[in-house]
């Protein structure tokens, strides 16, 4: 049988008019075809389709400007309710489930203290199961439709193959988790990394938008990276590039989670500081070797008030970040090195030695002219970055599903 | 004034036609058909234009096949006298100038013993213009056109503005020198790192075809990397990454050639080799910070054949070395890396050494599935890559300037 032809001009339009709206909210048809390169025709012919599809509602005119000149536009908007997607994210002993909506909004949050280093395969996949249920039973009502679920991982994932292929925060490996979930709830299931979700979060914003090589640096638990080349994460042959934690600032040197020697994180991650910190210093009890975000709070003020110890320890991550650092620089000559992560609140007491590192290790021309520079841990960019990697992984079915259903079958 | 329109796909498929009798040699149409998805009529035209312009020759016929069947073909191959194109590699202590005609054949060389720390910016250019002057000359007789020159440095240089940034054979730094050439010969000046001239030469062997993700590490006087992402050298920001020579093995310890310390290259290099081993072994004397080819081998040979002192030299640059691979394997996770250069004449006393720290460094998850494999240096690959690098970005040129001798104007 043949295949229906398909407009991929078309489909290509309509996809990018969608993400515009998502991206930059509520806006004229005349700016969205301007922002697209779309002719004002086809933007009018490709609303009056999303209107009846019910993707997108017509905003009422504005009130004229207030100098009295030109007619008010009308606006266009994504209808927040035609799909939603579901984002989790799994890190060391916590679950976090978050709902976004159509447009990108995140509508619903929760956390789950999970131990997840006890979980087998089938004990997370279960899990998931039944905390993904459980937000759709509570959640989902009013939205059309399910349009697809991203799991955002700390490690390394096989976006391609859907498989969790080693995290610290799981005490197994090698786990095809995306297709077990794909096929439960009838969705799209994407599988990514967590320092990707944020990168792409970062990239979108318009101070960065014009770094054609990107390195974003989390520091926290772990330490990750995402290596974003012309706004495209670099995967490497098996999704297992970028592994900056794991790099090495000194053979043979302090012992890393990953059971090896010397590693990057094993010096400026949480349980790193935590571990030289917690003989030397009054700091609350708890699990040392998985510090709590207060655990972590104390740690972090002491350095910030002046305590030697405390500085003297955020020094010494900070000349392992520069060594790290300064090989990135070497490797990849990046436009701009942005360091990020709830781990950045400590940034402060670890950069100076972090630059004196960076200038140590390498001459000017090596060193080139890439920024360095940190950004503020005051909201999660975790789960926003994968809600709406869901989201544009999955226009183009949620499309064809709304054609369906209307009745109306243009675009493809 | 309105230019006029070109025909894309039309002047596409001519210079694929191009590239591939250059790569694979004499081929019949139909083949060429197949080879590039271009119809047979296509073929047939855009043959006999390039027959017109004097860009191919016909062969006479094969005789007819042993068994009898099938009709001879009839072979059309590039006309080497078409057009030439000068490489110039410039190394520590000597240039290459090497002359290869249309078909990619290297037709003459020529070693030239210059001390090349001792020049200013200024000395290479006329030094430059001297040799290129004179092999053209001597040597382009018979040549249509001189379409372009090629300078493959050791260092680091920005392919796009033509500047040599820094190079471990030259005292000065940031140096415009491809635009300077390019206006005194009036044809493209290409400037390129040398291991990207030799990626680009093995990335174009069967062998290795399928690799989206190729890393190719040149052991030698200094230590050079490309990478190679879906064939395209990965430059970064300003063209100076993959400088691997630079990345750390220890932090604080041995001094580098570039000034700083504990950079793989003061390891594994030539010199550091070198300097490790005077002190302590009867070895050729001569300038051991810059050791020849034969100080090279009297080294080389002791490790091979044995000797304590020379294996454990070379155990300790293996060590550095698979530091540094643990690192580019944790960053990039590539499908192969490919060792080769001169250096990799002792790799066999390094490789045991090697694998064992990149085992020790790295967890299986991150030593991932990446082969490591050691290419022998038989022939020196720089500038057959740096003449198939300037015949590619010339073939343009030469076909409009070929069909503007013709009064043939079909494919611009």
């Amino acid at each position: 049988m043949a295949l229906p032809s398909i407009d991929t001009s078309r489909l290509d339009n309509t996809l990018a008019v969608i993400r515009t709206l998502r991206d930059q909210g509520p806006a004229a048809r005349i700016d969205l075809g301007a922002l697209n390169g779309i002719s004002s025709a086809t933007v009018t012919s490709i609303s009056a389709e999303l209107l009846q599809q019910g993707l997108i509602n017509e905003r009422p005119p504005e009130t004229p400007r207030a100098n009295g000149r030109g007619r008010p536009k009308t606006l266009i908007e994504l209808d927040p309710q035609a799909a939603c997607v579901v984002c989790i994210k799994l890190s060391i002993n916590e679950i976090q489930l978050v709902v976004g909506d159509f447009a990108g909004q995140i509508r619903h949050s929760e956390h789950h203290a999970i131990s997840t280093l006890t979980l087998s395969a089938a004990d997370l996949e279960a899990l998931l199961e039944d905390k993904i249920s459980a937000v759709c039973t509570q959640q989902l009502r009013g939205f059309q439709r399910l349009a697809g679920i991203c799991l955002a991982v700390q490690g390394v994932v096989s976006s391609q193959s859907g498989t969790i292929i080693w995290s610290p925060a799981l005490s197994f490996r090698n786990a095809p988790i995306a297709p077990r979930l794909a096929e439960r709830f009838h969705c799209s299931v994407l599988l990514e990394n967590d320092a990707n979700c944020i990168a792409s979060v970062l990239a979108a914003q318009p101070a960065y938008a014009d770094c054609n090589n990107l390195v974003v640096i989390m520091l926290g638990y772990g330490i990750g990276m995402s290596v974003l080349i012309n706004g495209v994460p670099y995967l490497g042959a098996n999704g297992s590039a970028a592994e900056f934690g794991h790099s090495k600032y000194q053979p043979d040197g302090a012992l890393c989670a990953c059971g090896r020697r010397g590693c990057i994180e094993a010096y400026a991650s949480d349980y790193a500081l935590y571990r030289e910190a917690s003989d030397l210093l009054d700091l609350p009890t708890g699990d040392s070797a998985h510090p709590s975000a207060q655990q972590m709070q104390a740690l972090t003020q002491l350095a910030m008030q002046g305590d030697p110890v405390a500085q003297r320890i955020y020094a010494q991550a900070g000349r392992a970040l520069g060594v790290g650092i300064a090989n990135v620089l070497a490797l990849f000559n990046p436009d701009l090195v942005l360091i990020t992560g709830s781990g950045v609140r400590g940034f402060d007491a670890m950069q100076a030695a972090m630059h004196a590192a960076i200038d140590d290790a390498l001459v000017a021309e090596l060193r080139g002219t890439t920024r360095i520079e940190s950004c503020a841990w005051d909201r999660d960019m975790t789960c926003m970055g994968g809600i709406a990697m869901a989201l544009n992984a999955t226009d183009g079915e949620t499309l064809l599903d709304s054609q369906a259903k209307s009745g109306s079958a243009t675009c493809l």
